[in-house]
């Protein structure tokens, strides 16, 4: 059984490689490395899979995973630049890919090791992503 | 090849446990225990994994996978109260874990054994559930 | 110009007259009269409308109105089932169009008089519902 | 008859006044005054009112309103900062009202007065926007 | 009070004027004037304002205006092609602006003439119509 | 990794296959097989599972991505007659199925081998289709 919660955050960003030139990461990312940033509403779907409790007939109570995913996601990356702002982007260059990973490892360490964990993220209502670890 | 047929229907519910006092269920679900009910507009995919067929070109024809959705879902719970009016949570509490769970139940009863089942549940537009059989 | 706020909130009801039997109810509302109940995901926008203030560049601070809506709305629909504890639905068949029509009496008397309101609610995908007064 | 093109840009920003302190601002603004700047996916719909031109059986060809949009808009706005990169808002604290306003007058300048014009921006799925000049 | 009921109906058209031949149809119509047609997933709502009835807390029961609509809009347009298979489009170039204003005329002469009526289309997710009469 | 991108297509098309009767064709696909066809926005999500490239953080160019389905799907479905106009479907019912497959089959011949392609096509918001290869 598969169990998600949908959340929003908001960021501005750019595509960047600081041992790069600006010339450089314009010529591999055009205008998605723009030197003064863009922005993004960013919605992620977190899934976990696991087996019904059935005390509660939940797999996790989603109110606790609603929790874990503000601690962990929107009050680190929620109206954040993140190439400025945010740690986990300091050496890292936040495409998408990257994003969807660092949100994966910031939940997976919270979350019961018992389960399965994937994160889905709509960077633009076109581009899609999603991580599941290796 | 994977097909999928989406349907919604209306119900109220409450998350309940009839062997724990009033008191222990709102503690545990919190405001989903009103005793009063509350409710929610429920979608439903159903995704049947199978080969093409040949002959037709379909992997199964969704007129009739409609038809085993509306006979056994929408006609049982579409407009009822899913604690009250259905006896498939007469004793068993209607979380979406569990409403997933008899869904898969009512439909794998009606569909070749050939086909993989997978069913998807939104209960709110933030809250959703998959499941696929053991 | 106007500016709106999307809020949900998952209510139980039927449609039903207390000065009408059961058989009349049913004879005119179908389903949505059954006794036990159903219900919906509510999804509401509050529109008000108004001059940009120079100050701030809001019409109105979403934040504020946000704040509104979770006291006038949220806090009193969210989680229950209009007929049996709401006390605005005592007297009052909880339609659509009489939610609407309440809500926006509850929204009009804490939103300054200087603007316009318009609510719009989504009672399923296919049903919608809007009310700017008379 | 009204007609309706859709089309979206992503932009940085922050609210912000730059005759008021970074303290004043975030008072005022909250986390949207992020001096690092935040963003999001703006949705923009553009509404032509006008007759059906008998010849065509349009109201305005709808190409040739997204090239306007294009140029008016998507390569003003898309994938920039709207603080520092547009000279729009070089001196107006770009709210989303603010925005709308910007854009209404932007397409107004290259749309035959014959027509009336409506802007409806979302900045987020929940906070919309509308505007059809004075 | 405003009430709507939302459907869909998915149909083959071309954009065409018989008087005219294919090259100037190409040269005005562009790919949209394929001989060989294309096709879309029109949605339609179907707006009707009017006073809330105090007998039933309706405007206009959507059953009834949901029957309505199947008669003189499914019924006839869907899973047809507009141009070969309805005679409302003729000697009428299938526009989205003259299909509107047809379904508006169709659903007119079946509505209470106490009621406004208005009718929005969308082609696709980014192509919106709307018609309200003169 | 897995990264999508979603584009959109507009085709008219029957079911029929051309060694059975319109009789045949009409008994086993109902209404889909209008003999002068109808039609559908077709949306595609293309799916790619791969390694993030250290060097860019992406998992693949999602330009690049889209300039394959452009070229592959958009220029040769979009604004046609899938029966009349598209050799692929010459000889296939151009049901979902086969259109799945067949666009699977397209873009496998243009994506790196290194990486798996899924692809998931709406017919119509209730009827949605997968396909990953054998």
């Amino acid at each position: 059984m598969k169990v998600c919660r949908r959340e929003t955050f908001n960021s501005a960003h750019r595509l960047f490689r600081s041992d790069w030139s600006n010339e450089k990461n314009e010529e591999v990312f055009g205008k998605c490395s723009n030197p003064n940033f863009h922005g993004h509403n960013y919605v992620l779907e977190t899934w976990i899979e696991g087996d019904i409790d059935p005390e509660t007939g939940y797999v996790i109570d989603l109110k606790l995973l609603k929790q874990i995913i503000k601690s962990e996601v929107s009050d680190k990356f929620d109206h954040t630049n993140l190439n400025l702002d945010c740690k986990e982007f300091e050496n890292l260059n936040p495409t998408a890919e990257n994003i969807s990973f660092v949100i994966w490892n910031l939940l997976r360490a919270k979350i019961d090791s018992k389960f399965n964990l994937t994160v889905k993220l709509w960077e633009t209502e076109n581009n899609i992503f999603e991580y599941s670890g290796n």
